[in-house]
């Protein structure tokens, strides 16, 4: 085959075998939602992704599936095959067991145990190895993996839904509906998606949310409350015991005892942060602590005064947000970040170039943080 | 010829029409920037747009361009054809003239001495007559002539840039630069196509900007600054004799004589306004003035507080809003929109659903008024 074609039919499969990766994104956590594909003679014959923690990776899945027709056969796969044991042998030993000829995978692995490991060790066996191919798709669809891997915390997602003229809310503090129903039914997804969302107790006290995955068959995440003095009440929809995740609430130095005992007794957990260094808590105590326990994607939504805690503490790694065609003006009406803010222009907080979605009518501006820099510290 | 076969042509050379309608935008006001096309046989044998006021019409130009090939053709033009004697002569009887058999436009003139003539008169003597072809296209790119011949005020597009959490300072108020290079080239690309530019006197006095179009053969707008109490100094360089387009100053009922006299001294006119019912100035008033000397389009370039006043008076017809990939985060720092704003959600002023041009790295979001409402009335 010309190479040209091979790289075309590479791609093409990487792709499906992207489309994958959706099936066990926010179950497989703190595992990446690998996605994999046998393809022999231009067919597939396997087809496999990581479903849930201590569950077969996707590669084996896909291998068992195709049999004694992954004898010869290329395995696609979104990222680079682990070598290590962990809760299951090591993927590639499979992958040598199933016969397969070539592998092609798309992300490299950055767990500092095996970097460069799975693929290195399937081209000393002979194998034919391809690496990077749709590399940064396969890599954005990791990215949440990716970023626990390197940086022991969360990838962190603050999303907000604003009117074009950047309010969250009126003067009056009216903040129901901003968005639709397609951008809203898509929030609740990205619930699905992440183990954890995070709202400040300003958003707790005003709109009660229950922070829920309302979706048919959705995973409910880890619920989190950052509230430095425990003014939330202990009757607030997000303790309600029916919900799965579990809640967790961050509070400060100046806590009482008394409050935190109040809101245990419920069934939540307390946790005691340091301030920070430049005002509010330490924000990265919170990332590393659920970082620690697994938690691999947090969906901050709010309000602005938290985002810009995270923002300024160079804890975000993308902001996603959801814009109305509607205006609601007022000099008073709320911003969508709050806080200190930068003082001059050139200290602005830079972003890469905003990916754009309808979600009629509304429009999402998506975007990483070009370099999360720490403007705190 | 099957009737898809000639609406596919038809739709074809009015898109050809409506690309000429470019080279007279911003110059033919008060008269509408037409695109004209002469076609005989499937091939272009003339092209006229309306270069400047007084001078002729896109119709005749391109029939004259045509000559003895105009006869039996098909002439295409972005609006229905006059039908009557103004600064020249009606283009109906240059149609007749020139022995054309059809005639194809897309917008209908709603100017109400003429509307339905032209078309009806041809039709009348014989010509085939196809109204409305791409007429939502045509419409839009005529809409300043729309807004001006229906309401008797210029079309007033507000146009701000802010970055992407909505702001258009720091707290400071550092404002220089938020957007790139592409869409500042793009703002005067619009200063040119727009008879007048119009800021507020906070705006006036922070950045004192020149607000002409610095483009090469760019054409300068009437610069309009809307300052009540008169505060702006006459050595803004807003002031510039050098460029053209002239410079008014729009004041209150306090404004001091002396004042005006000041401004007057170094060649500005001074228009004196009455209070708006819901406070700030009567905006209407100033439009319709600048309607009565034939502006037909405005670019509203802010502050945040005189844009919350044309809005609030339902004196918008657009939005253009770039925004740019970075977070400046303040609860203090400026907000897109100011004034009083909205009570309540449902008291949104709407938008249509936004058009979506990358001008990199920023992102232009474009939006009509669903239907300008007047609030403080």
């Amino acid at each position: 085959m010309e190479q040209a074609d091979q790289q075309r039919l590479d791609r093409h499969f990487m792709a499906r075998a992207l489309a994958l990766t959706r099936r066990g994104l926010g179950r497989s956590s703190p595992n990446p939602a690998v996605g994999a594909l046998v393809v022999a003679e231009g067919r597939i014959v396997g087809r496999g992704w990581h479903v849930k923690k201590g569950q077969p990776h996707a590669e084996p899945l896909a291998l068992a599936q195709a049999g004694a027709a992954a004898r010869g056969a290329t395995l696609y796969v979104t990222l680079e095959p682990c070598n290590h044991q962990g809760a299951t042998p090591p993927c590639t030993q499979a992958i040598l067991r199933a016969g397969v000829a070539r592998v092609v995978y798309g992300a490299g692995d950055p767990n500092p145990t095996v970097a460069g490991g799975g693929g290195a060790f399937l081209a000393g066996r002979g194998l034919a190895v391809e690496a990077g191919v749709l590399a940064e798709q396969c890599a954005f669809e990791h990215r949440f993996f990716l970023t626990h891997i390197t940086k022991g915390r969360p990838h962190v997602i603050l999303k907000t839904a604003a009117t074009l003229d950047g309010k969250t809310a009126t003067a009056s503090g009216d903040s129901r509906w901003i968005t639709g129903p397609a951008s809203r039914r898509f929030v609740h997804r990205l619930r699905g998606w992440c183990d954890c969302v995070c709202v400040g107790v300003g958003t707790a006290l005003v709109d009660d949310p229950q922070l829920t995955c309302r979706l048919p068959g959705g995973r409910d995440p880890l619920r989190v409350i950052v509230d430095s003095r425990l003014r939330i009440d202990h009757r607030a929809k997000v303790f309600d015991p029916a919900a799965g995740g579990g809640c967790l609430v961050a509070c400060g130095p100046l806590a009482r005892p008394a409050d935190m005992e109040r809101l245990r007794a419920v069934g939540a957990e307390v946790l005691r942060l340091s301030p920070a260094a430049g005002g509010g808590l330490d924000l990265a105590e919170l990332l590393d602590h659920l970082g620690r326990r697994g938690v691999i994607g947090m969906l901050l939504e709010g309000g602005a005064t938290l985002a810009w805690g995270f923002l300024s503490q160079g804890l975000v790694d993308e902001v996603m947000y959801f814009f109305a065609p509607k205006l609601l003006g007022g000099a008073t009406a709320a911003p969508m970040l709050g806080g200190a803010g930068v003082a001059a222009m050139a200290q602005a907080i830079e972003l890469g170039a905003p990916r754009l979605r309808r979600f009629n009518p509304d429009v999402l501006l998506w975007a990483s943080l070009a370099a999360p820099v720490d403007h705190a510290r």
